[in-house]
């Protein structure tokens, strides 16, 4: 992509209307925009990072079984007064409709599993949807942390008994830990035992330290599990008694249901028993904030690179030098050619100056800079973000380069 | 994708509350459930159509260099103030705030994109999303054709001359017509004058022949071009006087919006002038109920291969003979191997009366069937959806003519 023609405009000054450092840098660099609190448009830069978690979320859903589905977002009242949560505060009423605004799907899964659950053959099932998501938050003041409109994935599952869903809960654990892993959060991130909030009363969440955070966590020194300070009483299930605290963001959370939404909805097997659930939530844009929030340093983002908008961020600088622009254009249909992802800063009207700040901003993490001084030796400039060490390269090693190196970025 | 474990039911009967063929046959054959009025969720199969739908409308949105974005869809009373289209009969609002569901997004993308560009240096530039929108349609009868909520593909384009907005609109012209030829109805599509709607006075429509067809169409027999019956006058422009009358579902429509909306929230370039506009719709979900009424008999679906939920079903009869199960087993892991997309129908319980009907139910392009009689001749039996003839062939010999006709489907 040429930066020229790319729907993106990098500020210096951060928006006066945010608190949140994810808000901040994401809409500096031009990622996102605010529409109005806790409501943002994903700009190409933004959109194109959140497909990548997206998609990571789903290839790790789809290696646990479960199917993906797309369920509606405006949701008829009568599914909600059945379970008494239609006059709650989450939820969006539609004026004059008996229509709510999807916050979570238990009431419109149940229902349609009883359609597609006629025996225990049928068993176990999970099933999934990757779909924006409506909150009422009337204090959304934490960037994409925390909005009114979300993307959100939300998996169900269905067993008949204890040790089906007791197996299901732990191989979801070790989903989301590879989803982690493949954001670049593995290391900061922990299980943490939780209180049962709106669901049940057993739960667990998935808690990415920062400094950002809005909750504590007590992570044991003896297992390395975690638990929230809302049920933290100086000890773990472990024996363990030394803990570290420290803030985190939640970025998953996973619940026993039991037979709470089975019952309401009459969800049984052909004896008679009702169905034991779980439920396991992954806020997309939520991971793609907690990354910003994890991954920055005072000049800008820098995005693991699974989930990096580009992998290079090809420089031309002294566009002015016909020379320069032919060699860059030249190696820009040669990256492009190698199925590299690339941005290409094209524009004319910036400095050296600005150029290179817009690079450390966005945070792309691979850069490669031509111009007048590499070019009279044949080279081109490489720097990592995050890194201060910069190398020239012979331009005819470029490719050679790239293909060993492009997996350790 | 095996079957047995797979989220559908097919059904023989037609469901009681759905008058429109494609809402009938998508619910008998598990594409989708319906929640309420208009609104539907999408299964396993359904969603699989959906996104190869929404991925070739995404593949010529870039082809034509268009950016994707993704707007949301709560959106703030004031922007539609400014335009008078607050109170308006398709607005959902959300009680109690000044928030309302979107059905279109000008706008949004107007003011989004003053702030970016600057000058005619920024100048054309085109922008879309592919997303859920909302509408409030008293009356939603027609299936995925017409609903209360619904995907689609909104494109906006930005010019400050009619000679751009003229080139553009014909190069989406083609982009279109691209996109219904990949979903197999480039044969029954024609492009329409159309009236000027809420939007503009001068605009075109993409119209699908079907005798389930909502409007009706006049083609002329001398340029091929058509003219909607609201703004027919028994003359073509070509000069053309002769015409077919036929019934047609719209597919897609195009505007030229002038400066309408860029005056209302001040778009212009840097000499002062507004900007030119045009905007181009695609329903997705719509197009994917244009496929069913288009492409069906009274067995089922028959889905064109490029849109079809998988390219091959392979059905297993006699399951209860080990031989032809681990046969069935063998050829399909030999063609998910070859990255072939295989629905395996390896169920237990249902006859081969069943299973035959439910691959006709269902419409994949070829069927393979292996059975006790078919494996004496150690052979499977291949018929293509829509045509009456069956072949045997060698299992040898599977593969290499999967890959000569694949691609023929």
């Amino acid at each position: 992509m040429k930066q020229a023609d790319l729907l993106t405009r990098t500020v210096k000054e951060n928006p006066k209307d945010e608190i949140s450092l994810n808000a901040k840098l994401l809409t500096r660099a031009g990622f996102v925009d605010k529409l109005a609190s806790g409501i943002y448009t994903y700009l190409p830069l933004g959109l194109r990072v959140l497909s990548k978690i997206e998609n990571i979320v789903r290839e790790e859903m789809n290696s646990v079984g479960a199917q993906e589905i797309l369920m509606p977002s405006l949701l008829p009242k009568d599914n909600w007064e059945k379970t008494g949560r239609w006059n709650v505060e989450e939820m969006y009423k539609i004026h004059d409709e008996n229509l709510g605004l999807g916050w979570t799907h238990e009431e419109i899964i149940t229902p349609l599993m009883k359609k597609h659950i006629l025996s225990s053959h049928d068993l176990p099932k999970a099933i999934y949807q990757i779909q924006s998501k409506f909150r009422n938050e009337p204090r959304a003041k934490s960037g994409i942390l925390r909005g009114r409109e979300f993307l959100m994935k939300d998996l169900y599952s269905f067993h008949n008994n204890e040790e089906s869903l007791n197996e299901y809960y732990e191989r979801i654990k070790k989903a989301y830990f590879r989803i982690y892993e493949r954001c670049g959060l593995k290391d900061k991130t922990y299980l943490t035992l939780a209180g049962g909030g709106t669901f049940s009363s057993s739960s667990h969440e998935f808690q990415t330290i920062t400094s950002a955070g809005e909750d504590i966590i007590y992570i044991c020194k003896e297992c390395g599990n975690a638990i929230n300070k809302e049920v933290f009483d100086k000890k773990c299930s472990c024996g363990g008694k030394d803990f570290i605290e420290e803030k985190a963001i939640e970025v998953g959370n996973i619940f026993k249901l039991g037979t709470k939404y089975s019952k309401v909805f009459d969800l049984k097997d052909e004896n008679g028993k009702h169905l034991i659930m779980g439920c396991y939530g992954l806020g997309v844009s939520r991971l793609m904030g907690a990354i910003v929030e994890v991954f920055n340093d005072d000049k800008g983002m820098m995005w693991p690179k699974n989930v990096a908008p580009f992998s290079i961020h090809l420089v031309s600088l002294d566009m002015g030098d016909n020379d320069v622009k032919q060699k860059a254009e030249e190696i820009y249909d040669i990256l492009q050619n190698s199925n590299l992802e690339v941005l290409y800063d094209n524009r004319d009207e910036k400095t050296a100056g600005e150029k290179l700040n817009d690079c450390d901003l966005i945070g792309i993490p691979m850069r490669i800079v031509i111009s007048q001084k590499t070019l009279k030796e044949e080279s081109v400039e490489i720097k990592k973000r995050g890194e201060e060490k910069t190398e020239l390269l012979k331009i005819k090693d470029l490719i050679d380069f790239l293909k060993n190196d492009i997996q350790d970025i």
